[in-house]
């Protein structure tokens, strides 16, 4: 079998794989310091120089910041675009560290060999699994997998201040038939999942304001309306006691998890007790009658990230005051739609407070729908079987809570939806001291992208 | 009638008791800023040596801060002591004045004559309205009308920071029957009102802790007990729907009103609407079903004075955050006891909250009970009577909503229940830009304090 010719490749051609990136991983490409802005220049042409060598058609596209790299090859009736990122987190507090992040080195450890570097798992291990893959099937085959094209960014961990007009101004050429995301990661040790929901988010902020200016709890205490209270009132009556948001039409356009899902999640067996556990926390919280993995992938929340009011320093000072502030934030899935959503809140809001106080809304309020991809698209049972196949385990369609940026961006300025694999470990210390990827990690992921090419490309 | 002869006394002698209040007006004794601590000192003086012409014992005795000035004289079965403050509040915004503040004069307004400097209300004017009445009886009856000690505050616009030390070191000096303190005002511009109730105040801060640190509201949000949801649900339930504060206990140690006050109240026919309508609002708050006055002078109440908790900067951040703040006040009545209303709060509110949350008391909390006067002493009706003969109203017994803490020291300090009648007006702006007293208030206020000695010293 040709796959076989190039999963050996692979494996035989690992040792050079891990000097290449080894290579990308000692140009300190922190995108966030403009001190590296010519280091991110470096990563990027060494980026372009590498796809080049590859067959591709490849250049380093200049931004406001750092550049985009992007790279054309290959032919196939489905055009893949692959997307990664270059840019590294900083390194503080580098004294942390037990070897200098941008000196890689291979290191055994009792769970066996890491490749320990800032960058190594986010993104660069990552972004070469692909690129590996790419040139082993190259070398058997003497062409690309498929139709590909390939997209780096440089900002991923500043913002990506340049990444939406950037995908604006280059519609055309950047859109796919399906994007292929590697920044995530297994979803235990030696399970492989694809990403295929992401929750979206909403957000308001608001006043509520009761008397035209601050009060004196001794000459109005009981007879002035507080708006703290107010406040307190609204921000409580936000979900029932089954833990369920009270706001009228919330969960109209929530749907139900498909019976393969769910049975796919429950066969996670997630332990939901050791993740609260390792937080401090004991109680679920949400939704009494919905399993924590529906709470935190596929159902929406009403959360309070930021609420103030009256007087906040040291001592006392027995205000009654004139306003009451909060933030409040929505996780949204399935098709429930931002904008609506917010609506549905401001009118229920206003409708709780007394008639002699009112609510301001601040006007910088955005949001984002959930990505949940098509995965009756076959591409993702097909790249679900390969990495079954290389993993020895059932891989598994997972949720995710937050949103993933560039899966959304992809979706709403392009239309494509996206295929989120990757093959992090949640022990890889990403954005922290001493980051390291498991050479199991990079090598499986190789051959898991040559597996996924070989059905889908 | 010996009286009417000191009233006469009072009346031509009118012109020269305002010579002398803009004498001690002249003197700038603002007592916040060291500046004029040599004029706190010179005011202190200049009341001394009025004392002695009216032939008190008197002194300015040192304290850390600005003197307290005091002074003993005349004769009677019963020991009053006199209560006033001869230091004034800052005068900033001075370009707000239509004069200089510390060079009193009088102006005719719609209203009346007023006499215009900073203190004119607050509190020199008002200390002088007992002086004149001591001077006049004196001038009548060649003795003082009764067992008399003078006790001025220089620290009463800065925190008095001295005087609990010195009523405590002169303890026996200063402990008579009963304490007259003319330092507040008439109910309305001309109805004279005794107050007889001051509430007390208890005051909690507190912290609701939940998970170990902030978590990201993508990764955790709906599973995670957030404590701006838990603080939030319990101060929301610190009322029931009819207002009332659902502590147990709370309302255990509250009296009823009696039919006497309640009479006097309702006859004051209190415009709440307006009272509200002057700070924006429309609604009465507080229990359903208790009066606007009820609520205001004889029920306890639970407020939230600062609340805080979570991002609260410009911009957005989806943060659970592992803590939330409050500071909650209670303002006590009747026999309602601040140490054991605190620990009913902190029982209940340890209550409400998830088992895997906990709550943490900041220490400095510190309460002082409702100092409620025993109007059973007959010098109260007699001083009512005697206002009411004077100012050609029933003057009231009205309550206080918030304390006066000179009332307060006087009772947990000295044992000594205080008397509390003034002529101030709502219009005076105190602590404010143009301060004045009314003529009329200055000379009603003498011929008062006259009537109120004949029939109590």
């Amino acid at each position: 079998m040709i796959l076989d010719d190039v999963l050996a490749r692979i494996d035989d051609d690992l040792p050079q794989a891990i000097d290449r990136l080894m290579a990308l991983l000692r140009i300190p490409s922190i995108s966030t310091d403009p001190t590296f802005a010519t280091d991110c220049a470096r990563a990027a042409d060494w980026l372009v120089a590498d796809l080049r060598a590859l067959g591709f058609d490849a250049r380093a596209a200049a931004t406001p910041g750092h550049p985009m790299v992007v790279g054309h090859g290959g032919e196939g009736s489905r055009h893949l675009l692959f997307y990664g990122h270059y840019d590294v987190q900083p390194v503080d507090p580098l004294d942390l560290w037990h070897r200098d992040p941008f000196d890689p080195a291979l290191e055994d450890t009792p769970k066996g060999q890491v490749i320990r570097a800032r960058g190594a798992s986010d993104d660069k291990g990552q972004v070469m699994t692909f690129l590996e893959a790419c040139r082993a099937w190259k070398a058997v085959h003497g062409s690309l997998p498929g139709k590909l094209t390939i997209f780096l960014e440089g900002e991923e961990e500043s913002g990506s201040p340049s990444l939406i007009p950037f995908l604006q101004e280059n519609r055309a050429e950047l859109t796919a038939d399906l994007a292929l995301i590697c920044d995530t990661g297994l979803y235990e040790d030696r399970l492989p999942a694809i990403s295929t929901q992401l929750r979206g988010l909403a957000k308001a902020e608001f006043t509520v304001h009761a008397a035209a200016r601050d009060l004196h709890s001794g000459s109005y205490g009981g007879l002035a309306r507080n708006p703290l209270h107010v406040m307190t009132t609204l921000l409580a009556g936000l979900h029932d006691p089954q833990g369920r948001v009270t706001i009228p039409g919330f969960y109209d356009d929530v749907e139900e998890l498909s019976d393969t899902l769910r049975q796919q999640w429950q066969g996670l067996a997630f332990d939901h007790a050791a993740y609260l556990d390792d937080v401090g926390l004991s109680i679920p919280a949400g939704e009494v009658d919905r399993t924590p993995l529906e709470i935190l992938w596929s159902r929406p929340t009403a959360e309070v990230n930021g609420l103030w009011g009256g007087y906040t320093g040291a001592g006392f000072k027995t205000v009654l005051p004139a306003e009451a502030h909060a933030k409040v934030s929505f996780r949204l899935v399935s098709r429930q739609d931002p904008e609506k959503i917010l609506t549905a809140f401001r009118t229920w809001a206003e409708a709780q407070i007394p008639a002699d106080c009112r609510i301001t809304w601040h006007d910088e309020i955005k949001g984002s729908p959930a990505s949940v991809m098509a995965i009756t698209d076959p591409a993702f049972e097909a790249a679900r079987a390969a990495l079954t196949e290389e993993w020895g385990r059932p891989a598994v369609f997972i949720g995710e809570g937050g949103s993933i940026p560039i899966a959304g961006y992809f979706k709403t300025v392009l239309g494509m939806d996206a295929m989120l694999v990757g093959f992090a470990k949640d022990d890889d210390r990403i954005h922290s001291p001493n980051e390291k990827y498991d050479v199991e990690s990079f090598h499986k992921g190789i051959r898991s992208w040559a597996r996924i090419l070989a059905r889908i490309a």
